[in-house]
């Protein structure tokens, strides 16, 4: 499936998407806050968390109709599930709001960050605000089970963030590490914004599982690429320096493989480089590019991209062959071929 | 009730609701995670919206026994309340840990900051976590009606410090937009804390609403209090220097009340001090006392929080007189008398 074919099957549920949580933030009261929190959430995010709650409970509905009754395309999702898929995209809004004030980031997807306009402390707030907006959703849209889901996996992503700032400037951070890490911070809110598409249809649990594991496997895999593309991408497609992570002195798998494999001089190098300071790394950039290459530390990390991607698309044979289906695929398989 | 008395009563509450904190933080993997959560919420605080969801439960499953069957002192009430009662000291204690955050606040109840200990992003995490263990609770132990009460409280609360924020130092602040903002930031937590131990014993509608009422009013009460101690408290019970809010420029009740009635010179000469610097104020905090003397804003607010005690006492009429009853009332006038 093409990006563009893609892109078209999913901009109507987009549409419904942004209509519904338009419609959720009219009963904020205070002009000032809607206006953060319109900011934060219309600006530019690609909906993936709600699309894959809809993904999921298409599909689960679709499995569930008997034969030739019923055509795929005449399945109209119920508003509560369009509210209930809006929660991702609030508490992916809302930690993307206090992640910019504790970096103070200036810049969020190519505009000013909220907090270079509003400052931290209504940043803060607003995030908050959005946070408890979507746990109450989760519970009352949803049950128990529903919240339940989307509670763990937001206190798995802080749990993962305090694990990455305990170790992901160690130079020994190990490859399962980092993969503990990525599984709290992306697969857990996107592995459960899957299993609740699936809950939602009353679906069999081991669909539900099912869901719940290609979510899992797609978020670690984008964020293998994401790291990848730090080191390879076009900085004017991902709107970053290209190896900010290694200045920085993130160990991220590209890095974490090649010093696992590097011996002697190498592995002195780069060792000296990552207990050094970010500029003495920008300036030795040039220099840890054919180290990563020589010991497939890129090879390696697209490789693994690519194994988490069939294990995503693996986990839908489950299910019957339909559009949702399709587009599921289709969306594991992008994430192979993105350059931002 | 005398204080020795009214604490000798909750101590046994207190300890069990501690105790229920102690396990749900054991599962809490990560260490430092862990340590910065204990010492927010096990750091002296006085535990009072638990007890009032406590109090009200059991004030409530006492007036449904039939006469003369069971005594009051024998009601034990089930582990989940003791659960859905923390909720509100998670939710306070969340609060309190972004609040100092966004103040710069160097010391919480005579101690260091958490985030003068851990740093900000340690300390904004820890509150989101705080928070979300807390939605989870509310709406799991206690189901969608429960979750739906605590979540508006908590999107009041945010509502609120953003009118705080725009308002509070505008020196023509409203003595309505002063309790709107008091009944946002303090009365719709400790109303639902009541609400909640109400709802959970499965109370009448008028029940349920009259202690709402009163904790509505308590929480009111207590910040006007709180306010008045502000100028008239002494230092070293409140830890906080005489006049603070005034310095700040920050308009509460006897100052409100003060502006509206003084005219002419006297009116003038406030004002320009609002208009002018905190070094400026500072330097005439000793002219400003006569002034409210002499309008009686401290009268009046020792009045307005008297009144407000006396309308949380009256919700409790609709109860049968029991040990739960007189607790509650206890509670009430303490508010008037504390000194810190």
């Amino acid at each position: 499936m093409k990006k563009s074919e893609l892109l078209a099957l999913l901009q109507p549920e987009i549409e419904v998407i942004d209509t519904t949580m338009h419609q959720e933030f009219a009963s904020i009261n205070n002009t000032l806050l809607k206006e953060i929190i319109d900011y934060a959430v219309f600006n530019g995010g690609k909906r993936i968390r709600p699309l894959l709650t809809l993904l999921a409970a298409r599909l689960c509905a679709f499995c569930k109709m008997p034969k030739g009754v019923g055509k795929e395309e005449e399945l109209t999702p119920p508003i509560d599930l369009y509210r209930l898929a809006m929660v991702f995209e609030f508490l992916h809004a809302a930690s993307l709001l206090h992640d910019d004030v504790i970096d103070n980031a200036t810049q969020r997807r190519g505009k000013p960050s909220a907090n270079t306009i509003w400052g931290t402390t209504h940043v803060i707030l607003a995030g908050d605000f959005l946070h408890a907006s979507a746990m109450t959703l989760a519970g009352t849209v949803g049950d128990s089970s529903t919240l339940n889901i989307i509670g763990s996996a937001t206190t798995a992503m802080i749990e993962a963030e305090f694990l990455q700032m305990q170790t992901a400037a160690a130079k020994d951070l190990s490859e399962e590490n980092y993969f503990t890490i990525l599984r709290g911070k992306t697969g857990a809110l996107i592995g459960s914004a899957c299993e609740i598409g699936a809950y939602f249809t009353d679906a069999e649990n081991e669909q539900q599982a099912a869901l719940r594991r290609y979510g899992d496997a797609l978020g670690l895999a984008f964020q293998v690429v994401d790291d990848l593309l730090d080191y390879q991408g076009y900085p004017e497609n991902t709107g970053k320096a290209v190896g900010n992570d290694f200045v920085e002195g993130k160990m991220t798998l590209p890095l974490i493989y090649t010093l696992q494999n590097a011996e002697g001089d190498e592995k002195i190098f780069i060792t000296h480089l990552l207990d050094g300071t970010p500029e003495q790394r920008q300036e030795h950039i040039e220099d840890i590019y054919p180290l990563i290459e020589k010991h497939e530390g890129f090879a390696y990390s697209r490789k693994g991209a690519e194994t988490l991607v069939e294990t995503a698309i693996e986990s839908l044979d489950i299910f019957k062959d339909c559009q949702a289906k399709k587009t599921l695929i289709g969306l594991a398989r992008y994430v192979l071929t993105r350059e931002k």
